[in-house]
C-alpha cells in the first residue's frame, strides 16, 4: 500500500508543493511547529533515512540545505532546525522547522493555519530559491 | 573564544569520544536523552549548519550516516533520530538519538548515566563500525 507521502507525491493527496524535482519532492507539513514547517521525502518508499544509499542520502540532504535556506530567507526566525525522527510514516522525511526561542519539540502544540496563509508561506519560499 | 566543543576536541574538556578523523569529531552527549545519544561536529567553528560549504556540509552528513548506523548495531532502539538545533552552543553539531516510542522531544528529562556506562557505550558503538 501506498504511504500517504507516495499518494502526496502523486496528487492523490492535496498539499502545499514547496519543491519537485525527478527524485525530491517537498511541501509544508499539515500540523506545523512553525510557520514554514517543510517536509522533504524522496519519491521512492522508503522508510529509515539510513537505508537510503549513499549517492540518495546525500542527495536528500543537499537539496534540504536549498530548502532550508529558502524557508530562512523567507520566514522570520532565527534558523532552521532539522528533525528527522520517522516513527509515525515510513517513508523517509526531512523536517525542516523554523526556530525561534525554543529547542525541537513534537510534543509542542500544532499551529493551525489558513490554507490562504499556507499559501502565502509557499510563495514566499518559492520566491526565496 | 573558543567554543565548548572546540574545548572537547582539543582534549581540554574530557569527553566520551566515539570518532574522530582530520575535519570531524564524535562524542556522547553528556546529557543524553537516550543512551547511545551522540554529536557529531565539524572541528572548524561554524555557527549555522546551512551556513557550511557544500562539500564539509555533505561529508559532515556523510560521517553522520556511518556513525548513525553504529550506534544503531550498538544501542538497542527502534532507529537513529537526527536533529539539529543550534540555539545554545554556537557550533555546529549533529544529534543522533537511539529512537524507543517517542519522537524527539528536548525539553523530555536527560538521563544520568556513570562513567563506566558511557565506556561500555562508547565501546560497544567503536566495535560496530
Amino acid at each position: 500500500m501506498s504511504t500517504i507521502f507516495t499518494k502526496i507525491i502523486a496528487g492523490d493527496i492535496p498539499c502545499y508543493k514547496v519543491y519537485e524535482d525527478k527524485h525530491f519532492f517537498a511541501f509544508l507539513d499539515i500540523n506545523p511547529l512553525a510557520k514554514g514547517h517543510t517536509l522533504v521525502v524522496p519519491k521512492i518508499e522508503n522508510d529509515y533515512v539510513f537505508d537510503l544509499p549513499d549517492e540518495a542520502y546525500l542527495e536528500l540532504m543537499r537539496i534540504s540545505k536549498l530548502i532550508a535556506l529558502a524557508i530562512g530567507k523567507a520566514v522570520p526566525c532565527k534558523r532552521i532546525g532539522v528533525a528527522v525522527v520517522g516513527l509515525e510514516v515510513p517513508h523517509t522525511h526531512i523536517h525542516l522547522i523554523p526556530l525561534h526561542q525554543d529547542a525541537i519539540n513534537f510534543s509542542n502544540p500544532k499551529l493551525k493555519l489558513e490554507s490562504d496563509e499556507m499559501e502565502q508561506i509557499v510563495a514566499t519560499i518559492q520566491a526565496a530559491f
